[in-house]
């Protein structure tokens, strides 16, 4: 089981990530993480769910790489692709509120997976994150693109996913990647803290206010979503692609080590 | 009087709210601001105003409870209704600049007021934030769901609205929700000096720089500050938002003490 | 020579510019720049090109305003001003990075031209900002009024405009107007070992990214470019700007010393 799902009571979760050795986003990944997606919106009383890491060395790593064409085909509810993009859409558009505590590395899709939460908080000391498709002869496709801008701007999203740098806690909350960092001494009160004061609300007025929400702001369209993904997926077929993915699994990528611990300088 | 003018000169006039014990925005206060804005629309050699409060310990509390039904009717010259969204239509239209200089807490319709002057700048030690709503069963309307994610982004809209809690102006300057957080003792002097400069430019020029910076961004429509104005009172008439207010009053709200001092802890 | 090119290898160019005494955007500056980028665009192999000032003081002062009306004229191939709007355009869909490291002032037009590179970085104890023009009873045209804001948001971009004051590379950072703020003596460090990893990338990733950002974001249109420029060459006509320049110059503007060097506080 990668995902533990903890129950504080009925309206609060909290979900455990666990995919050893360095929590990659691999095919499993998705088909487990879909179906805890299913069972979080069936609990009709659930108001907040945190997701953290078992790992705190790592969040989510990246996609695997090796299977990555065995992601789930097809298209899910909302019309995106079953692989990420549709449990992304549907974490956007859930009646619960999403909450992601960052302790380790969110790299590539472990970034993109934590940019599909209604919230972000980090650890200044131990949270790292980065878009390294660049260093693979990719980029980031099926939301990488399109919702890294919408929280920094143009100009750091550019820095970010040109650079494909590791970048620590502090800089990601001066570039609104995520809300704010925390001492790691003081992460988990506050998310905690903070997930116990929205439980304690009313639920339809936390759905009415993600409702209208998100009717004001600028969301992602499915389209671009959509043209994105496949751009990724065909430009890892490329000889710069695979050249640089196999130099790089050849040196340890997606096992514990130094590349994995320090992604940012072997790409 | 509620509010209490200071002519510096023709050019830039200095407003000081005073609704004791803690600035609650009630029917009066709404009835004031209005005469004022006409005032202030009818100077027309007025280039820069700056809304202070004459109570360090609060700036704007929120909106009044008890009497909340009896806003003013009826729509003003935007189109919006008089009670509060007109008023706040006006100031961003206005042919002169507005600034909020912040001691005290802002919390639900004292954060809306501060988001609808051009600039805000705060007190590092006294002012506070809020958007307190969702503790009372409701949520911010008539333009609290417009605005926010304009100054702040989404992810941060979210999190100050589905926590109700209290934030610091380090935090809301970090958050956009302010331009600046300065200490204390330098805060008088910047706004100071800040109005004395744009009162010594050139008054075309001054409502040109806004006029096209209103059309070059994105500005709230008045169907959305609508649709959420509606929304908001109608969910003061349900029992979760009746039992919560009713607790929150007997507790000590619109009273000075605890409950106003640190409403986060009591919602 | 204005701009000086190294070659650091085909796919990585730095570019100084030396305009003494303060590094003056003048009509030769216009006409240099557009036959670099012209060189720019045809290298066919440049991932990524670094701007800096051989003049720590000034990186570029701002229009030089005695002979203003001498920029060149007619449109550039973006169907843009060829004075400067259109070489902005292009550094913007230009199919390499563009990177502004920042040393000394930038001020006005000069701060415009920061803006149209893809990311901008300067220095703590050296770089300055602002937009002066409503200083010269004009407003930032022709890209000013509509790039700033999109970095900025609107709240911040008006205090800039209205104040026409002198900004630190710290608060311009926090306001998002650069990425990044270092101590004087790792930036260079920094945007050298940024520009590397770009120049070691693919090239047809970095143009692929560069291309999808620009359709994922809102890029300034070029009617109102094209409008506000307009409107600040006739507002430099009136007697007001003809005055307050005057003055200006009469004090020192365009020569190196006092007025330049502070010029927030002779406005």
């Amino acid at each position: 089981m990668i995902f533990t799902k903890t129950t504080i009571d009925d309206s609060y979760w909290k979900v455990s990530i666990d995919n050893p050795p360095v929590n990659v986003f691999d095919p499993e990944f998705s088909v487990q993480l879909r179906s805890l997606i299913d069972e979080l919106e069936e609990n009709q009383n659930l108001k907040v769910v945190v997701f953290e890491s078992a790992n705190p060395e790592f969040y989510v790593a990246h996609a695997e790489l090796v299977n990555i064409f065995e992601f789930p085909k097809g298209e899910g509810k909302t019309g995106l692709s079953k692989s990420w993009p549709d449990i992304a859409k549907r974490l956007e558009q859930a009646p619960f509120v999403s909450i992601a505590s960052i302790r380790g590395r969110a790299r590539g899709l472990g970034s993109e997976f934590i940019q599909a939460f209604d919230m972000r908080f980090a650890s200044k000391e131990k949270a790292i994150f980065s878009q390294p498709e660049i260093g693979i002869g990719s980029f980031p496709g099926g939301g990488g693109l399109e919702r890294l801008h919408l929280l920094t701007g143009k100009a750091r999203a550019l820095e970010i996913i040109l650079s494909g740098d590791d970048f620590d806690a502090e800089t990601a909350a001066a570039y609104g990647w995520i809300n704010r960092a925390f001492a790691d001494s003081e992460l988990d009160a506050f998310v905690d803290n903070l997930a116990r004061r929205i439980a304690s609300f009313d639920l339809k007025i936390i759905q009415k206010i993600k409702a209208v929400m998100n009717e004001r702001v600028v969301i992602p369209k499915n389209e671009h979503i959509t043209e994105t993904q496949i751009a990724f997926f065909a430009s890892l077929t490329e000889p710069e692609a695979r050249t640089r993915i196999k130099a790089l699994l050849e040196k340890g990528l997606q096992t514990y080590g130094e590349v994995e611990l320090n992604l940012g300088k072997y790409l």
